[in-house]
């Protein structure tokens, strides 16, 4: 039976822009090696299927500084300090695509990187939305909204034109929804 | 037409076990605003949909440090450096559950974290694994393997009992297979 590993000490090494870098000193189960490990803390985060009147996927395409390229994602965001998961989703929505919608569901909750990364991603299903407001972006932000048939977007990750791991793990919630 | 940040310059701020935290000042393209951006440069991973001869799918169970918990995933790893992505999955699955395949296909490609991570992590299908082998794991691995029909593997997804992203990417690309 694997048990969790004891946590000998804890030391916050730096803080980035969109996380904690902290190193765990941690020792196995039967006390016999120990190590260092790395661990981000990370907010969590929110990932948004949301579908129009017409039933088409509302997208949004930005740069992205992790891979160096222009990435056609789901609506997301981080959830901000004393805000529920499903604000944050409403909130993202309206300020990325200025979407919204009275039909919200979560689908599904995900650990992005368990391996070296603390956070969660929660997934939610919003229909029927309208486009009520402008966009509202932060400072840095420079967002294009584009409707896909659900079919087409699933074109686009087999032919490698979307490649965001979020995009699929929401897919596969919504396709799996009962 | 969204264009690529221009990047003015590029710091390696430092090397942890897993990643390095590199620092971008980048500029928009039109010139007009500049920051500094956080990049991990990570090894690209593969994940394993591995399935034995009474199609029961192979996972593996272990600590992760990120989250602090016992994770139930897919067999996975880091591409080794001259390694070819096809070669790391045979390799992981081996040294991981002691499985391997003749019948090997890539059947996706992801970004895990396009925000400020670099790397991709290809998803592989193995059909038709045999335990050939004894496990094999590194120093710090404690791993055990369990067998699930797709159908467990999912109800533990919307349980919650299985929270890592990369398995539902991987059932992404196994329930939309051509």
């Amino acid at each position: 039976m694997l048990k969790k590993w004891k946590e000998l000490s804890s030391k916050e090494i730096l803080k980035a822009h969109v996380f904690r870098y902290i190193q765990k000193v941690r020792q196995t189960p039967d006390g016999k090696k120990e190590g260092t490990f790395d661990v981000l803390h990370c907010a969590n985060w929110i990932n948004i299927l949301a579908f129009d009147e017409k039933n088409q996927l509302i997208m949004v395409k930005q740069y992205r500084h992790g891979t160096d390229e222009i990435s056609l994602e789901l609506p997301a965001g981080v959830i901000d300090p004393n805000e529920s998961a499903l604000d944050a989703a409403k909130r993202e929505l309206q300020e990325e695509t200025g979407y919204s919608s009275k039909n919200w569901q979560e689908i599904g909750v995900l650990k992005p990187n368990p391996a070296f990364i603390d956070n969660t991603c929660s997934f939610f299903l919003a229909k029927d939305c309208k486009k009520t407001h402008e966009t509202n972006f932060d400072y840095f932000e420079e967002i294009e909204t584009h409707l896909y048939d659900l079919d087409e977007v699933k074109e686009m990750i087999r032919a490698k034109k979307i490649g965001h791991s979020l995009v699929a793990c929401g897919l596969y919630f919504y396709d799996n929804l009962i």
